[in-house]
This record gives C-alpha cells, sequence and structure tokens, in this order.
C-alpha cells in the first residue's frame, strides 16, 4: 500500500554524514521500522541459562516463539594475522552497524583507521527517525558503534581520548580523534552531534568530563543545540517532542536488577589441604547454593522495556518514513564478565521484555523487522549437578569459579566460569544465536556471517 | 504420486517390538526416508570450531547451507529432583528415540525402568527398512537406545550386565535385563535381535564376550538367525542382501581420523613459582601450537560417509516404504572429554561427510528428511589468543587445559577445556543445534524440545 508522505524536518544539530532532507511530497510504501536487540553476550549457554530460569525446564522464553533462528559467525580481524576467533564488543557492533568486519576494540571505524558510516546514520539521513538504547554507558562499545567513530573503545569523553590512565593500566587514546587535533571528538562528543533522534542509557560521567584543552564538557560543547538531555526517568514525559533526546540516568552503566543472595557470585570451589597436594586425594567442598533477588541499587533505574517504549514512541511519526532503532542489554556480557549468574539472568529477564514491547509494536506497525541477536559468546557454561562423575572416589570440581542457583522450583542450576583467574573472564568464541520475527522470514538464512546481518536490515529499509 | 508397492518380508528374527508384514499390495505414497544424523557433543562451540578449521574463518560448512536451523532444548530427569540440567548421552538418545524424557544412564528405558518403544522399532513394524550406524561402538549409548532397552548404558554385553567393575568402579549392572534372569538381555544381545537391518559400527568385544550363566556369547546366541555380521569393511560388498547385516570394525570404539601433532592434546598452562605462590605474579608459558594430522590407528578403518552410503544402498528398496536411518559422528564427544580437539575436529568432518552422502541422496529421494543435531553440548570453548586482558602486567591463562591449534591459513584457534581437572571433562547444559534439508520446513520450528525432534521424524513417517 503506498501513500503520500511528508518527511519530518530535523533541525539544529550536524552529524558526520547527516543529510536534511526538506519536506517531501513523495509517495513511499508504508513506514517500515527495524529494531535490533542485542543481548551483550548473549549465547546458546546464556540463553538456556535464562530459559531455565525464567521460564522452567520445560518452558520458552518470548524470543523461543519467535519463526526465525538461525546462527551468526562473529568475524574479527586480527592485529597480525587475518583473522582472530574471539571477538570483543566493539569490532562486532561496529560490524552489525556498518557490515564491515574490524578489529577488537574499534568503534566504527575500520581496521586501517577509516570512519565506517553506519546503518542508524544512513537510515537518518534517508529520513527515517533513529534511536539507540542502552542499559550501559551509551558511550560504550555497542551503542557507540552505531553513533561513533574512534579507534578505539576506551576514547569516551574528551579527557581520555587524549590518552593518559585507564584500568590503572597507561591508555594511547585517540589522540587522531580529538576535536583539539582536528578530529571528530571523543564518543560522547559525537553523540552530542549524531543523527540519533532518542539515546538512552547510561554514562553522565562521559558528557560531565571536560576536554583539557577548552575546559569544556560535552554537554557544553552542545549547549546551543536543539536537544533535551534528561537524567530523571520522570523527565522523559515532559520532553519536547521537537528536540532530539539524551537520557543518562547513571553516571556510568545502568544498575542490573538482580544479584546474588547476600552479593555473592560464582566462587571457587573450596578444597581440603591433601588434594592441594594431590588432585586425587583429599575432599572438596562446593560454594552453597545461591539465590537471586532484586538489586537495591536497581531501584529507581528505568527497564530497558520503558525505555524501549519511549523510544519507539518518540521516533514513530504518523505519517513518517519509518524508524531504526537499537536496544542492548549489555550487562548479560557484563555480569558474566564477573562471574555474577543472578546479574546475567535479571538482563536477561530485561532483553525479553524488550522483545515483547517490540512485537507489541509490530502488532499494529506490520512493516516491523525485529532481530534479536548477541555480538559474541561469553565465558559461562551450565555444567552437571553433581558431576557427571560423582561416583567417582576422587575430589571432582571445576578448575574455575562456580555459582549454584537455586532455581525458582529448587533444583540447582550450576554455571561455570573459567576462561581465566584474572579479576574479569574471557569472551568466548562460537557462533551467536540469531532470533527474528515473521518479517524476516526471507530475509535471514539460517546461517550468516554478522556483517549481513547488517546488509539484511539496511536491505529492508532500503539503505 | 502414489503407487502400488509389496512390503519387504523380514525373515528370521525376532524383537521386542518386531512386526512381520506379509507381502501386501496396498497402496502407498513415495517412499519416505528420515536421515537423522547425530553429533554427540557437537553444540554451538564445537560447530565453530568445525567451521573454522575446515571451512576457514568466513567460509561456511555443509549444514550451514541447510535451510532449517533450530535450537533444541536437552531435558534430563532427576534421580532427586524433577530435572537436572545437564545431561548424557543415553537419556537425550533415548528422548530423540522415543520421544520421552529419561534419567541419565538409561538406554531406552523411562525413570520408572519402562522399556519406550523406539522410532527405529515402529518404522520397522511399520515397514520401513531401519538403520543404525555410528563411529562409536554400535553398543554405546547413542546407537543403543535406538535398539534396545536397559536401566544403565554400562550394560552392553552379557557378562557385565550382570554387575562387576566397569572404569575402575564396582558395577551394579541390570541384572533385572539379564537373560538369565528373564530380562531382554544385555545391549549386544538385544542388538543381535532387534528389527533394524543394517548395523554398522565398532563394538566387537561386546559380541565376542560370553553370558557367565551359559557360556554364549551374543554373537554365538544368534548364530542361528538370518545376519550376516562382518568385521573387514572389504566384506560389505559381498554381504547378503537377504540378511540382516551387523557389520563391527573395532574392538571398541572406531578409531578417530586426527590427532594431535606428537599425540598432543589440551596441557595446563605452565606457570612460574611465583606465579604459584601469587596468581599476581610471576609469568606463564602457554603451550606451543599443535597442527592436526592424520591419526594412523584410524588408516583402515572404515570412513563414516562410506558406512552411510553401505546403508543407504542397502535399505532402499525400489518398491520400498522408504527407511529410518540414524547415523552418529560419536566421538566429537569422546574427544572432547579427553581435551583432544584434533580428534574432535577429525569426527566434525566426518559428520560433514555423512551430510554430504545424505543430501545426494535426498536428490534422487525427494521425500527425504535430514536432520542433523546433537545429543548434548560439551566442554569446549574457543577463547582468545591472546587473552583479552595480555596488555595487563599480570600472568592471564585458562585455569584448565589449552590447546593451541594451527590452522590451515597458519593462525591460531585456542580452545578452552576447563569443566573440571579430572581425566574427562564435563557435558554442558547449552541447547543444541538441529540443522535440516527442505524437506524439514514447516515441519521443525525455530525452537523445539529434544522429544519434539522424535515427534516430528515420526510424523513425517506417519508412525
Amino acid at each position: 500500500m503506498l501513500r503520500s508522505i511528508i518527511s519530518f524536518v530535523f533541525i539544529g544539530f550536524s552529524g558526520l554524514t547527516v543529510a536534511q532532507p526538506a519536506v517531501s511530497t513523495d509517495t513511499a510504501s508504508d513506514p517500515r521500522a527495524v529494531i535490533l536487540i542485542i543481548g551483550d553476550g548473549f549465547d546458546d549457554q546464556h540463553v538456556t541459562m535464562g530459559r531455565n530460569f525464567l521460564a522452567g525446564h520445560d518452558g520458552q522464553l518470548v524470543i523461543d516463539a519467535l519463526p526465525v533462528r538461525a546462527a551468526v559467525q562473529v568475524q574479527t580481524e586480527g592485529k597480525n594475522t587475518d583473522w582472530v576467533y574471539v571477538a570483543d564488543s566493539a569490532n562486532t557492533a561496529t560490524t552489525l552497524a556498518t557490515g564491515v568486519t574490524t578489529q577488537m576494540g574499534r568503534v566504527g571505524t575500520s581496521a586501517s583507521d577509516k570512519d565506517l558510516t553506519t546503518i542508524a546514520q544512513r537510515a537518518h539521513a534517508a529520513g527515517f527517525k533513529t534511536g539507540i538504547v542502552s542499559s550501559s554507558s551509551v558511550t560504550d562499545a555497542t551503542p557507540a558503534s552505531f553513533m561513533s567513530h574512534v579507534s578505539s573503545r576506551g576514547c569516551e569523553n574528551p579527557d581520555i581520548i587524549l590518552g593518559g590512565e585507564l584500568y590503572s593500566l597507561a591508555y594511547a587514546g585517540c589522540p587522531q580523534d580529538a576535536t583539539s587535533n582536528g578530529g571528530p571528538g571523543s564518543i560522547a562528543e559525537q553523540i552530542m552531534k549524531a543523527p540519533i533522534d532518542v539515546v538512552l542509557g547510561g554514562g553522565l560521567i562521559h558528557f560531565t568530563t571536560a576536554d583539557p584543552t577548552s575546559g569544556k564538557t560535552a554537554l557544553e560543547m552542545a549547549e546551543s543545540q536543539k536537544i533535551t538531555v534528561v537524567t530523571d526517568p520522570a523527565m522523559l514525559a515532559e520532553a519536547d517532542s521537537n528536540k532530539r533526546l539524551i537520557g543518562l540516568f547513571a553516571s556510568g552503566h545502568l544498575p542490573v536488577r538482580l544479584q546474588g543472595s547476600d552479593g555473592r557470585v560464582a566462587e571457587q570451589p573450596d578444597t581440603s589441604a591433601l588434594n592441594k597436594l594431590d588432585w586425587r586425594l583429599g575432599s572438596v567442598t562446593q560454594p552453597d547454593p545461591i539465590t537471586c533477588e532484586p538489586n537495591p541499587a536497581y531501584r529507581n533505574t528505568p527497564g530497558l522495556a520503558e525505555l524501549t517504549q519511549v523510544a519507539l514512541d518518540r521516533l514513530t511519526q504518523p505519517d513518517g518514513k519509518g524508524l531504526f532503532l537499537m536496544v542492548e542489554s549489555a550487562s548479560i556480557d557484563k555480569e558474566s564478565h564477573v562471574r555474577n549468574p543472578c546479574g546475567s539472568l535479571g538482563e536477561i529477564a530485561q532483553l525479553e521484555e524488550v522483545v515483547s514491547v517490540a512485537l507489541k509494536y509490530a502488532e499494529t506497525h506490520p512493516q516491523t523487522l525485529i532481530i534479536v541477536t548477541a555480538d559474541h559468546a561469553q565465558a559461562a557454561q551450565i555444567i552437571p549437578e553433581p558431576s557427571l562423575y560423582a561416583e567417582v572416589p576422587v575430589p571432582v570440581y571445576s578448575p574455575g569459579h562456580v555459582a549454584r542457583i537455586t532455581m525458582p522450583d529448587g533444583s540447582l542450576m550450576t554455571i561455570n566460569y573459567a576462561t581465566n583467574g584474572f579479576l574479569s573472564e574471557e569472551h568466548t568464541g562460537a557462533n551467536v544465536p540469531l532470533f527474528a520475527n515473521d518479517v524476516g522470514q526471507g530475509l535471514l538464512p539460517g546461517f550468516l556471517r554478522q556483517r549481513e546481518v547488517h546488509d539484511a536490515m539496511a536491505n529492508f529499509l532500503g539503505l
């Protein structure tokens, strides 16, 4: 069904590739929407953990009912070799956002440090409304890769981009990208200028950190622009619908919904002195079970589904061309890094709620392509409780950290984290799942590379 | 297209549920075939390991080109709780074979020790030809679950079924299933009587082990039956096509195709004395890279694809009703248990070749449903090379065993095994992938439970 539309006019901001379409009387087809939902680290182990915990062993998730399921090969260019086999969120989000493979740590830039136009930028240039929602800082790798272009994901604000110390390590920054060096600025600065109509998440600290050269923060640099910045979810309802909206509801990442009882995460099994001498001897005591409970720090945090609804409401125009919205449940991965399965499970629940909001939207907006996928696999593994070798008269236990989660039905699901012994686990290299609604049928084959996910979305929007 | 057929007459053996259809002039539709290909332990980490190694990082496997891809929830009944979250090959193969969930270790029996009729038995009763091919002993859990019914997977022969010692542990056996106690006998004895037209794999030892009561072996007990038993692949071509065929090409499991250079498997990183005192100090040396190379022990072993072709040739009748064939690449799992990624990779290659044989068959037999799936997930994880935290001045390494595999293009893919510190790794609990050819479209949704895989196959054959 074709009908006449008037393109929406965006005023008052300039971005890297912003087009400012004038009033038009072009005919166009029904508005089209792409809602890309990324579960960071949401691999098949995490999907199954979520299913077991949220829906029960015989139940199914909202995503399980989606008619399209595929596997996505994750591809990462090496620095010394052609390819490496494990990715990070920066290179994978860049590939999803641009269709181009790149190196770990890169945000919207190619391996040769070329800025890559993102699907959100192209969608906006073509007249679509655009939104980015994340439970991380909006300057974190995944959201940033849809809105900005820097050589290294750490360059989140105008100070650190010049280099210094990051995570107690010397950090080179991205000086060639700094505003003072004629570059596009830090991720926060670029977000202030990006052609993204709605940006919601955490990360206020990066917008209030001053450039040591000019003394200005990203927020101050953008003062003259037509942007509403809110830091309290209660202010969302009042935000002027003619302005861009940036909502920053935490200094850093948004707090997560669930935690382990007594704040516990996965722990190392406790072995006897004899076992420390010889693995065949002595005994082992597994950690006590953990119950997942509400995280007090989450209490006033806006839910990811609520933010998604705000974004959809603002991005939907009666006679608009449509929209591109990326929503990230970021802390499935972050909680897995710190071996906190309850934290991951709560964020999987949030992802599920976002999918429900998207499906509800699609009921009244039939040309809505909903894609749910992960950026890369992560360290968690569901392991047997007890061990397959429990009858062997030798202590058999994980060499890493384990959490035994008491499930709603009283059974125990045991999660193992054992990719390293450091403070933060590694990502892993399995292909990741992809789910899509009926609109995705025929667009998304059962196997595709991450760049082809981008291509399918771009094709659907005619970009 | 309907046409008149004459059902094939099987003579000379009796099984649990064998029907012996007489010559018939029923009309029936075109012959239908189900080829179920099980990669034991073939989860998404192993699929990706296989893709990276066999097809390259940007390549795709034969299974990746199949039009149907789904995720399958693995379900295991607990002994003390309703459910446990990690399975073994016995309960999962039983569910695939019968549509009924059960407990770990059970072969073709329910949690209440009731014998469950398998799809192969029902297919045969309905006039289909049936075959089981595996690279394990044919008495091992996966093939056994399609052909036999015992309470414990270890009851492979007429001796051990009475109990004794297994893997250096006291073993209760399955005395209630023993022939001398009026039961159906050990797995080997049941295979000799099962309504399976072609059985190919390893496991000769279990057929030549005597029942301590009667002094007879499974082979001897079946002497009077119309079965050709071959132990040399060269004899396959001459086997009488009017008899059942049992081919046993190794004493135990068939040797695997690949091994690590110098016979090496995954190893523990070598840490300095200082690091042993404090994980933040000292240094670590990762194991040297491994190249995958032919396993000399495999040399005269028939390939799984070759055995699959033999089975298809024998099971296909010009005017037959069709066939049910299960082919297992068994040692993806077995080699993962012993931390030998090269071993697993060679068996993934074998699985791929089997899929190619099946697809070739489907070209001339269009009503052929090809399903490729795994029974459960396994311990291997692809981890970063080097660590994501390589720049941190602390030795960061896996607490388990790692193998750094030199890939055909010279890059390194690093595999981590860290579910326990015992001699054999644990299974893991992720849902497993399922792939199917075009005939599976509409029959297999994007998410299903393992019992529903059985149901889809049974429905397709009208059972």
